[in-house]
């Protein structure tokens, strides 16, 4: 992430995020951080900033880690049912004469 | 995440991660998220771990967007290719005719 910053508001201080990204997905982002600080506040005692966004931040690495897992299960899904397609098709065609 | 808490260290100060998920899984998130801290410290003037920790969630909620969006495009692209195939093998069927 580099260029000019573009100013957000997260967690009710500003900050100035740089990144090759447009403004608006920097917002976007900024957005997403500034809900999942919000989530963790609700949920129990009285926090410091740094520690809110650090168990913000293991919470949203928890869903990446969850969202690649996923992927790769789907991966492996697709690659086995397309052997099993490629297996049926091959089956099949034992099965037929060609005629001119 | 409910449970005890797991103790983990992150950027240098102890913190208590309460979650239905294994200790290790947890320990993993913490040093990814240690990582990303150290990696953004790294980058530019000294920071306040609460900035360090607020950046360090942007840029792992970035990593997380660009998954989904490349995921979407894969399903997308996946989807399509079935299509092409269904069309290929029905093409070649009209082709064939099939003998007792």
């Amino acid at each position: 992430m580099i260029k000019k910053g573009t100013r957000v508001n997260i967690y009710g201080r500003e900050y100035s995020i740089k990144g090759d990204a447009s403004d608006e997905y920097i917002r976007e982002l900024a957005g997403y951080v500034d809900a999942k600080m919000r989530e963790v506040a609700g949920n129990g005692s009285a926090m410091d900033a740094a520690k809110l966004a650090i168990l913000a931040a293991v919470n949203i690495a928890h869903e990446l880690h969850r969202l690649k897992k996923e992927q790769k299960e789907q991966d492996m899904a697709i690659y086995k049912k397309t052997e099993d397609i490629i297996d049926t098709i091959e089956e099949q065609f034992e099965d037929i004469k060609f005629v001119e």
